[in-house]
């Protein structure tokens, strides 16, 4: 087993929040007072743990614990889950010792029925009792729900001679059904680093990472990311160091948000749409995620079909500015589209092979300046309609 | 049959543009210049036939004869295709002794391949020697590509004592595999109209029409709607009687936007999608297009689920700004979400019936202002994937 950062213990149990019997409550603890940062959901409809998250972190950005329950998202509970999520933080800091105000929840499942408050109060001195007895391994597995396999990302760097440990789990990405579902993240760190530069390390790598992923446009009531840095190495980040210590957290949250999409809802595909040559970044964007959530292009890959018509179309239905025939589209680096044209390139023969690995790669040049952006999406299969089309008559 | 608006020929043939032997070429001819306007695709890549008929219209308001070919778009095809998209004008107006600056293109098919011009060439006499043989049911046959039926609508109104005709044909709106297709229409009328006048009802009934429905959100480079006025009644619509002309107009676009989500791409369902209550209509549109264009919610009501948390989700993300508790979502009637909540009704059961229906009826209250917008929107199903999953490998 890899080394996990020091100074977090982890425990899993299961409460019965489930149908089938399996770890589905997940708890975090950390030794001593952690450095704590969040990113939420920026969906008007807001899960209680959300609010109550963000409540938390504004009033102090220091955290000694994280809970996550799965099955239940406490979304669309109003003010009767308000107060059964602070109860749960009540409950679980009651059980560590540990004050109320310094635990962070989050949850994901079925949205618009109450928490079970009873398994609650049975849980929780049971989940205290088995912290250090499971690994951040566990913890991945227990906050899974429809996921195919755990997702968890480890980073180590050095810095003043001295290693500092990363280490990421997260959950989910396509909606869950029947109910919608969440993208959970919490990745921990044993260095110490100033709450504001901590902030600023991690808002930034979640805009490089999570931010630039897509299933299928979606976004939950309850998408969550922390970052908790406590400490424990010994080793205080500052000044130079801090950029050392920013790439390797936007590492770890690349590599998480890349198995986010290739466990995307009966993904078979992981497209990196790669926009240059914009008027601005913004326009980049907004080309990319034209192109990542085209239905027609997302079908394409999945068929393995070298369709630049599609991608053209997408990208000439974005709004940004460009001339059509300054456009060069490329998908695994065969040139497809130049000059308003078709290329003469034997598509179907070149690209027969490559477009049947898992990486595809499309790259979009607009010729009209040096805005750029790149996003990663999943294809859309005849799975993803299976798992989101639940015949219930 | 229906009468068709007066003074309008057609005429459809077997050119060979499409693999199979069927009718893909197809003209109307009116007996007298008419009144035109245009309404076009917002792509930036627009098709040679695109960019012709927007030059032919710009440089008069009048045109003779519309003149479509299914299974080539031409569309990045460039100089070439400009150059071809003329001469097909050419050849047609020679053929029926009408200038060619008074003929409107449209193409649909194939993108990025030249037109087959020795085809033209061969297929234009004959078709000008078949002119009256057919009827706008022939026309709205002959421009399908894969539509499931062809798409017509027609309505008489009395003006003055005297009747008018008006008739509108149209093919598409999904993407064709292998290759993206188009939304063509032409709407004809024996009304004499000014062009001033004629153009402002045209581009207002597209807008309350045509320019809400989606099946994919998916926009082609050949996007066209025509519409003629050849005064061929001997009436002459003005003053107070064009909103009656309008609202004819309105009508029969209406019903023809209708099948083209009807016969969306594998679609099952026509949803319709109204937003009310929102700060101001751009916000209602931003989340009727939200809801309408969410994978989730389109692969709910393809699996026939009240599934109350995906459209919730949708709204949320829309961008649009209301208080989470005063959003009401309704079903089929059926309130399904209020007070930041779900209601306490047992949905399944009420909407067992109503969901196996074809139409269903998504009502969306914001509660923040007098905003309101209207959408409609197919679902997204097995056959969608597999009509545009195109395996070539």
């Amino acid at each position: 087993m890899s080394a996990s950062p020091k100074g977090f213990r982890f425990a899993t149990v299961s409460a019965g929040f489930r149908k089938e019997a399996r770890p589905d409550l997940a708890l975090i603890v950390s030794d001593t007072p952690a450095t704590a940062a969040g990113v939420f959901t920026t969906n008007r409809f807001q899960a209680a743990p959300v609010v109550v998250a963000r409540e938390n972190l504004a009033a102090r950005p220091v955290a000694r614990a994280v809970v996550i329950n799965s099955g239940q998202a406490n979304a669309c509970t109003g003010d009767e889950g308000m107060t059964n999520c602070r109860t749960t933080l009540d409950l679980v800091g009651k059980a560590c010792g540990i004050p109320a105000a310094e635990v962070l929840p989050a949850s994901t499942g079925v949205i618009g029925a109450q928490l079970h408050m009873d398994k609650w109060r049975e849980a929780a001195p049971r989940l205290a009792a088995a912290l250090g007895q499971n690994t951040h391994h566990d913890f991945a597995r227990a906050i899974m729900t429809t996921d195919a396999f755990p997702k968890v990302a480890e980073r180590e760097l050095a810095i003043a001679g001295t290693t500092v440990r990363l280490v990421g789990m997260a959950k989910g990405a396509g909606m869950i059904c029947p109910n919608m579902a969440t993208m959970l993240s919490v990745v921990l760190c044993d260095a110490a680093v100033a709450p504001e530069a901590w902030q600023r390390l991690f808002l930034d790598a979640v805009d490089r990472t999570f931010n630039r992923v897509t299933v299928d446009g979606d976004t939950s009531t309850n998408d969550t990311v922390f970052g908790l840095a406590n400490g424990a190495s010994g080793v205080t980040v500052e000044g130079e160091d801090l950029a050392k210590l920013g790439e390797a957290l936007t590492d770890v949250l690349a590599r998480l948000a890349y198995m986010l999409v290739q466990d995307g809802e009966g993904a078979t595909k992981v497209m990196r749409v790669k926009v240059s040559g914009a008027v601005d970044d913004a326009e980049a964007e907004a080309v990319a995620r034209t192109v990542g959530h085209s239905q027609l292009v997302k079908t394409a890959m999945y068929g393995r079909d070298a369709n630049w018509g599609r991608i053209v179309a997408a990208v000439g239905r974005s709004g940004a500015s460009f001339k059509a025939e300054d456009v060069v589209v490329t998908l695994c680096g065969v040139e497809l589209f130049r000059n308003g044209q078709p290329t003469d390139l034997d598509f179907d023969t070149l690209l027969r092979e490559p477009l049947k690995g898992r990486d595809v790669a499309v790259d979009i040049e607009l010729g009209a300046g040096t805005g750029h952006y790149e996003l990663l999406a999943s294809d859309l299969t005849h799975d993803y309609v299976n798992c989101n089309a639940d015949y219930r008559s």
